[in-house]
């Protein structure tokens, strides 16, 4: 599909004897619905996968703080921040987005660590 | 905390003479990275997920450029954000966590629809 085309050919605008490519308004809010679920299903699994990815870091705080390790690690997170990138370029997705996003990860991430190591202090 | 501090960090250091039930600094060594390689499978799969989720508001900002529907929903933002806090209580992943990235991530979708918007005036 030609992804710089404005959406979905496949809308029945022809079915209802419109000019080619425009929708209904009831065409219009179903494929609105029908992508929103979609987003909502993505979401739901964003949600799921953080909590894990959670759990993992969570253990790396404990095993940090138990190590008297510093809570955060500049040079990973370099690491990270560059496969990133590259990970997002290939999946057409912003890489400077995929950066941002990640740093807000981070950032609560670190917050849980610190929280862990005065804990263990 | 020191974030400035350079590492991975010379865990090795700490294998000596630790009471039982600590790792050695190899153990910890091997541990961090294991849990690091979940971490940056899971990060692969959120990068993906989110690439499929901007091509879902993609067409959905198309479809409210071509109608003239507004480029932010705050009633169906506060929907997804309830719904959310709902999965990640479910997923033991903090609310407030996962509504702040919902609200970070949707911002970047409006962003997109306005330059839509924009282009298709």
């Amino acid at each position: 599909m030609n992804t710089s085309h404005p959406d979905e050919p496949d809308v029945t605008g022809q079915a209802t004897g419109e000019t080619p490519g425009q929708t209904t308004g009831e065409d219009v809010t179903a494929e609105l619905a029908r992508l929103r679920d979609s987003i909502d299903n993505i979401d739901a699994a964003v949600v799921h996968m953080l909590a894990e990815r959670f759990k993992c870091t969570q253990q790396v705080g404990h095993l940090k703080a138990r190590h008297q390790l510093p809570p955060a690690d500049p040079s990973r997170e370099a690491r990270q921040i560059a496969r990133l990138r590259q990970l997002a370029e290939n999946a057409k997705l912003d890489p400077a987005f995929a950066e941002k996003l990640l740093n807000f990860i981070i950032a609560e991430v670190i917050r849980h660590h610190e929280t862990i190591a005065a804990g263990e202090e």
